[in-house]
């Protein structure tokens, strides 16, 4: 009776690392769709205001840099849970261990993305090109910080 | 000499393939970002206005619904350009090809999403749960819409 105890214990151990798992890879994967929708929007704004100024459009960029700000506010550290610097979700996760590690600094650079999204947000509705490319520059800065002390390299 | 520039020929020939197929494939996983974000947003919402409406909160149904807004906004046909019902992104792509011999049917379900999407932000701002559960039954009809008619089944 005890073997059979243990067997069933065992498996219900097993079970719950099963669904730990894909609870983080889900996490993983929300995470790497929202950067990614983030990154296409990033690409869109830098070429049409550092690469190829003559092709800014005014409701292009807005829109862009909506969908920027709509990722740094949707809540993202609900995807940075226990564990997910392991896992697998479109792809295996590049998150350093470090990044919980070191939770005064993930938080620095976390609001510094959030601060830096939401104010291209506004000076992209002004219109104002050039002073959407310093913008831009200064939000690409905390996304490479934080690439920096977080990100694997490829 | 006939051969050596029928050799350059094929060699520009095949790298430019290698360049669309990339372009593509970029696309690809741009839009299963885009809608990997949505999702992830859309699980937010379905949480606490249908699932557990006990733990509904107005602030983080406004943020989900933004993003997903914030998503239909931002230009998503350009990721759909001729040839990506076939590639892989993030992981090969389920795209019909029925998408591009539809074109007026695409128009129409993508033009749904998008005008539900924008009025579920406008409804949650409101702050009514019950109405956020109506329009977001609404939105999500649009989704399998789509799916239905131009996705592969996993």
């Amino acid at each position: 009776m005890k073997s059979k105890l243990l067997i069933a214990l065992l498996l219900i151990l097993a079970s719950s690392a099963v669904i730990a798992g894909k609870a983080e890879d889900q996490q993983i994967k929300s995470r790497q769709s929202a950067y990614g929708f983030a990154g296409w929007n990033l690409g869109k704004i830098k070429d049409q205001v550092v690469d190829h100024p003559d092709t800014y459009n005014k409701d292009q960029v807005i829109a862009a840099a909506n969908a920027i700000a709509a990722v740094a506010n949707s809540g993202l550290g609900a995807l940075f849970g226990p564990g997910t610097d392991e896992g697998t979700g479109w792809a295996k996760t590049r998150l350093k261990p470090e990044f919980f590690q070191q939770p005064e600094e993930a938080k620095k650079l976390a609001t510094d993305f959030n601060r830096e999204a939401n104010e291209l947000a506004k000076v992209a509705a002004g219109g104002d090109a050039g002073a959407i490319k310093t913008q831009f520059a200064k939000l690409a800065d905390t996304c490479k910080a934080c690439h920096k002390s977080f990100k694997i390299k490829e």
